[in-house]
Parts: structure tokens; C-alpha cells; sequence
């Protein structure tokens, strides 16, 4: 048997504590999956007597990540510390400079630092794994950089935050509103104190930005993504989607076009008899359309302790079933030096179809100024469906309208127009539609 | 660069076509991901002259696939013969024993040879890839091999034959009967003039072999599986289903029990509202429940050339950019010296929830009478469904029941007990019902 493979996790919460219990629980295992052992040589993290419940004797421990990296005795350095700079930052480098391999769930640093990484890394033979950084335990960077090597993309998408899901998926089943739903999510541990992050589609936006590299063998432009959260979906929205046959979930969507790469986080109405539109709660799902194998979704947990230690272990055995610098995966699909530069797509020219709901006055002729606007835009509809509240003679009018593939720029215009009519009570809420490639 | 990796296919059908043409089509994009060409250096196939689409000059022609395996200048050997024995078994070996890795497609033959082959390839340190051996497209080996290493697993199931998932959803959908949707299943292709090997399961079976190794470490027993068709499902059944919120698809699963292991295939219900569920037409899905990661499962082609040529060119790749005999991924999870026996779980004692549909005549006292046998039993129901046809006074009437988790056993003596009293037109019908682990 090879000699054991040394790592040190730099980060003991949730899951590197995990982490460090699987490993010491299943070691034998491990073993004989890897043919040689898995030994943690050392371990960091701020306070060195909190109770996480392993046991940390025999392992040197360190107050500094980036001491860790410098010096502990490894073969592979862990970085669960988290943060797109810093001390993960700074570490990594460490590790990369000394010739060592690296595994993060890091995905802010990655979506800022990647293509760096990726040189540094190529350079040296070095292998930079992170299956956790992207939708938790869905192996979505491994099928990307290795099963489906010679395809080439078109499409990828998915639900690739749990937050948004979970308050989204009790919305629509309870009849709740936005607020009272991300409470519940807060009280449950699913959302954090000030989760703009989540909601606002930033966390998306940063795995997004990952898969739109390997996708399309552009660098990482993670400040190029269109961003709109889930924060002013209304139960409105969710029971007019559902009546046309929709649900409303956030998507992360990274698509090939004429004009260039669109990457755009925002809330989208996906069919009801689709398969991701049954991904209900925390649960994630990454949608893959390319030209050779055709779509594959993968659904999975996206977050957690267990789960990201299970894709963190994945990344790891990996490296052990290899002889170090033996297996040449390139980092981010292609070798870093000949990444693409990042060619953007503009939200106007989207084409797509869209959903478009508007409180307006109950007068004659709104209608047919809203037809008419659309028409002179050259948007074609799919359905219109106007519903009055019949509580008083002058309660407003719903009207929803689902317009068949359009440019986003004539939906705009459109909008723009009807705003100037004076007719509209409040502000048109705009969903863009999505459908998978197969129903 | 490293040198070109040199491959030799044998068989150049729809897959082996489809291989060919990409592989020449995209040699720049292989070379760059790979960091190393491949070549095709041989092909070998029944009939010389027949017009593939694909340019074969400058390859080596084979007429024997077992000469090709023996004589090629080649680093792996790709058999798309088929056959579980014959000259696909003959080749590997032939491949195998002259130090050369093998790629196959073929979940036949290593559901009959696979543990030997493990054997013989980890003795001299290659690999043996197969992904396209296990519905198709889907990276279900790649994640089990690799993603989940550490995990303990405890079910394993999925939709791995598009005939059959093709045929059920025309049946629902359109109201069919099973033998309009075979025909029509021929007609387009997806089914073979004998699709006995389908429609009875054995295809999912040997395919469920395959994952229940590699789930549980256990030899593979592709002929302790049970085994049941799809030929006896009704209209009847697919309507009762879905009044009482489920569908039905004819499943692949492995489960590990008190008792053993549990292999076997039949038609399932699912909850209408699970994401399995969603999955229609020739579609396959595999779902992988183990104790880190949690449920992960995977939709996508199961079949067809492209599918299927993308899985092996994935399998291709993986070996062009490990060196050769670096990686030490062992062919079925775990070194085959390691594998233990097979410890087969009976079905009598398999503990699930059951639709019972009878058809029985109008008589005062057999609602009664069946009620009896079933608590006789120990079987407590959940649902009880009666609907008499009103069509003639003597017409029959239908009942159908949904039990609470029982034993299979159980099931069995209550059916035969009721059979005794002589008021039930036709066999009783009895599918097993299977729930996600999150619904």
C-alpha cells in the first residue's frame, strides 16, 4: 500500500468538524477505496478549546490558516475557512507556492480568484479540487470536468440556493408571504441574520459564475452576472404562475447566445410538470444541456454539514486514488492560460418568454391599450387572463400576461410605455419564463 | 504534450459511429482538456464496406474484435460489441491480458464477468471504465466510484430502461393499452422486434447489478435479482394509481436490509408529487440514498448513440488524462479481492407499502370478507377505494387497497386467502410501492 495522504483542514465548523469525524470513523474504509490511507496531520481554527466533538489529539494544530499551509506536514491543504479574501485567500497561495494540492468549498473565493488559482496550480502540477463550492454534495464539477469532457455546452442552470428554494417551496404550499417565510427559514437555520446574500442572489450569482466557466471555457466573470432576487415575489405571482401552469423558482442560468455568454441570477417561472420544477425545500438541482449527451439534471442537498463533507471527502480521495501529480485534470476544465475572455451577452437582448402581471384601474380600454402596446412592441401572447376583485366599484384590475419568445428590450419598451398610460396602479412585476430543453 | 493516447473500437454501430465522428470532430478540444491527443488507431466490425458516415482511412481494420484487442497498437481498448459472452468477453480478456485498459459499454457482460475482470485488470494496474453501461448518459458510476467515496449507501434505485418508462407514460398519458404503446415503442425505435428482454426487467436487472455491487461491496449476483415485468400492467392500474396520488414505473432497486440485500426489479409506484416521478418518456433516472451525502439523484438519456458515445468518450478521456496505470480507482469501488459474498435478502420479507387492485364480484359480504383476510394478516390500510361499474347488475366490482408498510409475506398469504373464497374475477393485482427518502 502507498503511503497515507496528509491533510490539514484550515476551518472547524460544521464542515470541517464533519469532515474530521468521517475521516476518523471510516479510515479503514477509505483505505480500501483509496489503496492508502487518509491521515489529518493538522488542523486550524480560531479557538482552540471549543467542543466540536472529534477528537483532535495527534493533530498539530494551528491558531493561523496560512501558518497551516506554510508549514504543517501535508500532501493536501483543506480550506474551509471561508471569505473571498483573507486568510483563505492568502493560505491557498500558501499551499500553492509550497507544492502542495488544494481542496476548497470556497465559492466566493473561487468566483474571485479561480483563474489565478488555476495558473498558479498548472504551473506546479498541483490539483485544486472543489466539488462543495457549487450545489453542496451534487457532483456537478466533476460530471462537468471529467464525464463530459468534448461536449460543448449550450445551456446550464439551476436552484443553487437552498435559502431561496425553502421560501419560495412554503410560499406557494402555505399561502405565506415573502417576510413570514424568510423568518421561518431564519428560525430554522436555512437563511442567516442578514440574508441579503441569499435572497438578493449573490451566493448564486458566485456558483454561477464557476459553472459558466467550465461550461463555456470563458474566465470567471462573477461581476458580469445580471442579479435580481426573490425579495418582491409575491403569493400573487406564485398563484397566477401555478394557474398558468408555472412555478416560481430562483434560477442561476449561464446560456450561450449569438451576442455572447448571458449569466443571470433571477426569479423564473419554470413549467409545473417539469422535472426541477418538483425540487422542493433546501434541496438543489443543476440542469447540464450539451450537445453530445443531451440534458442531465442532478438534484441533490446543497448545503450542510454532512453533505459538503461528503463532496469535500470526494475531492479528497480523488487526490488519494491519484500518485500526486500524476492526473492532469486541468483546474477549470481547460488549462487556465487558455481561458477565453469573458464575452457578455446583454439582459436586453435576452429572448425568452415572459410573464408580466399589472394592477391597473378598472376603466374601459386599459385592455386594449395593454394589447396594443404589446402589439407595436412585436410581443405575441400566449395568454392573457384579467381577473376583477368585484369588492368595490373601483378595486383594481389583475391582468396577467404570458408572452410567447421575445426580446427582453421589446418587453421593456413595452412596460415602459403602459407605465406612461397612468392606468397602472403600483409596479408590473416581470418574470422571465425558463423550459428545460425536455419537458 | 504527452504522447497521443491510442484507442482501438470495436464495433461500430450507432454508439461506435457516433464515437468515431466525435472523437475526429473534436480533436483539438479533446487534445487541449486532456493535455494529450487520442487517436483512433484501429476499429473493428462485422462488415467492412458498409457506409458509417464516418472517414475510417488511416485506422486499422480489424474483421475480429478479439484480433484487434490481441494485435492493435493501442493504449485501450473501447468494446461496443455487446453480448455477455462471445467475442466481447474473449477481447477484454485478450486486452486485459496484454496490459491494455478497457472501456465498455456493456453491462451484460460485466454483469456476468465483471469481478473477474476487476481481478484481472487491478493484478496488472488498469483500469476498466463503463459508464454507459448504467443508464446511459447519466454519470451514475463516475458518482458512485468516485463522488461518494466513504459513503455507506443504503438504497439504490432508478428508471434505467426507456422502453418501458416510454411505454407507462404513453399509457398514462394517452390512455393506451400496453400493447398499442409496445407497437408504438416498435414503430419509433425504441423497442426491439423481442422486447421480452425490456419489458420483463432483465435489461434493469443486469444494470442493477452492477450499482448493487458498487453500493454495498458485495460480488455481483445478477441471478438472485426478482424479477417482474411491466407486460401485466393495465390502464386500470395506471388510472387507480393516479386517483390515489401515485405513477407507476417499473424500477431497478437495491436496498440493504436486516436480512441482506435486497435486489430487484418491478413495477413501483411512486408518489405522483416525488421528482422520480416526473421522469417520462424513454428518460432514465438513478437516485442514490447513503448516510453523508444523503438522496442524490441523476436524470438524463439513457440510451442512444450520442448519449452513449458521450459516457464512453467521458470513460475515454478520464484514462488520457490519468498516466497510464497512475490511478489506482478500483473497477468496482473497492479492490475485487475485497468484495464480499453475496447475501441475498429474501422477497418474502421485503417490508414496503402495496397496491392490491381486485376485481370482484357484487355480492353482500366480500368488502367484508377481504377487510378480514387483510387484518388476519397483521396488514393495516391505508386507503380503500370501491367502485362498482353499474353497467349490468351482475357487472364486477373494483377494489382497490393501499396498505401501510407490511411484509411482502404477509401480502402473499392475504392474497391467497382471498383467492380461496371465490368471489375474485381474474388474478389479483399487486404493485409494490416505493417512497423517496424526501418526498
Amino acid at each position: 500500500m502507498a503511503d497515507a495522504l496528509k491533510i490539514g483542514i484550515a476551518g472547524l465548523g460544521t464542515v470541517g468538524a464533519s469532515l474530521v469525524r468521517i475521516i476518523q470513523q471510516r479510515s479503514n474504509a477509505l483505505a480500501v477505496a483509496c489503496g492508502r490511507a487518509i491521515t489529518i496531520t493538522a488542523v486550524s481554527a480560531r479557538d482552540r478549546n471549543k467542543d466540536r466533538g472529534v477528537d483532535l489529539s495527534g493533530i498539530t494544530w494551528f491558531d493561523d490558516p496560512v501558518a497551516l499551509a506554510e508549514n504543517a506536514d501535508i500532501d493536501v491543504f483543506i480550506e474551509l475557512v471561508g471569505g473571498a479574501d483573507g486568510a483563505a485567500d492568502k493560505s491557498v497561495r500558501a499551499a500553492l507556492a509550497r507544492g502542495v494540492h488544494v481542496v476548497t468549498a470556497n465559492k466566493a473565493l473561487l468566483a474571485r480568484h479561480g483563474v489565478e488559482f488555476a495558473r498558479l496550480a498548472e504551473e506546479k502540477g498541483l490539483l485544486i479540487n472543489y466539488e462543495a463550492a457549487v450545489a453542496g454534495g451534487i457532483p456537478v464539477i466533476k460530471a462537468m470536468r471529467e464525464s463530459l469532457t468534448g461536449n460543448n455546452f449550450s445551456r446550464v442552470y439551476g436552484i443553487m440556493n437552498g435559502t431561496c428554494n425553502y421560501i419560495l417551496t412554503r410560499m406557494e404550499k402555505e399561502g405565506l408571504s415573502f417576510e413570514a417565510c424568510l423568518k421561518e427559514a431564519q428560525r430554522l437555520g436555512y437563511a442567516e441574520a442578514d440574508p441579503t446574500f441569499d435572497i438578493e442572489g449573490n451566493d448564486t450569482a458566485h456558483k454561477l459564475a464557476i459553472l459558466t466557466t467550465l461550461a463555456f471555457g470563458s474566465e470567471i466573470a462573477a461581476d458580469d452576472i445580471y442579479l435580481e432576487g426573490i425579495s418582491n415575489i409575491s403569493i400573487e405571482d406564485i398563484n397566477a404562475a401555478a394557474e398558468l401552469g408555472y412555478r416560481i423558482k430562483l434560477l442561476g442560468v449561464a446560456q450561450r447566445t449569438e451576442t455572447g455568454i448571458e449569466q443571470r441570477v433571477h426569479p423564473t417561472m419554470v413549467p409545473l410538470d417539469s422535472v426541477i420544477a418538483q425540487v422542493d425545500g433546501v434541496t438543489n438541482a443543476v440542469a447540464l444541456e450539451s450537445d453530445i449527451l443531451g440534458e442531465l439534471l442532478m438534484v441533490g442537498p446543497g448545503a450542510g454539514g454532512n453533505a459538503t463533507a461528503s463532496a469535500v471527502l470526494g475531492d479528497i480521495t480523488d487526490i488519494a486514488k491519484s500518485r500526486p501529480g500524476a492526473q492532469q485534470v486541468p483546474v477549470l476544465g481547460r488549462p487556465a492560460a487558455l481561458l477565453e475572455p469573458y464575452r457578455q451577452a446583454k439582459m436586453k437582448s435576452h429572448e425568452g418568454g415572459y410573464f408580466i402581471r399589472l394592477s391597473v384601474v378598472d376603466r374601459a380600454g386599459v385592455f386594449a391599450s395593454i394589447a396594443t402596446k404589446m402589439a407595436e412592441n412585436g410581443i405575441s401572447l400566449e395568454s392573457i387572463v384579467q381577473r376583477s376583485q368585484h369588492t368595490t366599484a373601483d378595486a383594481p384590475v389583475t391582468i396577467v400576461l404570458v408572452t410567447h419568445a421575445t426580446m427582453e428590450n421589446a418587453v421593456r419598451k413595452a412596460v415602459s410605455a403602459i407605465k406612461h398610460e397612468g392606468y397602472l396602479i403600483g409596479e408590473p412585476q416581470v418574470i422571465r419564463i425558463e423550459r428545460p430543453k425536455t419537458a
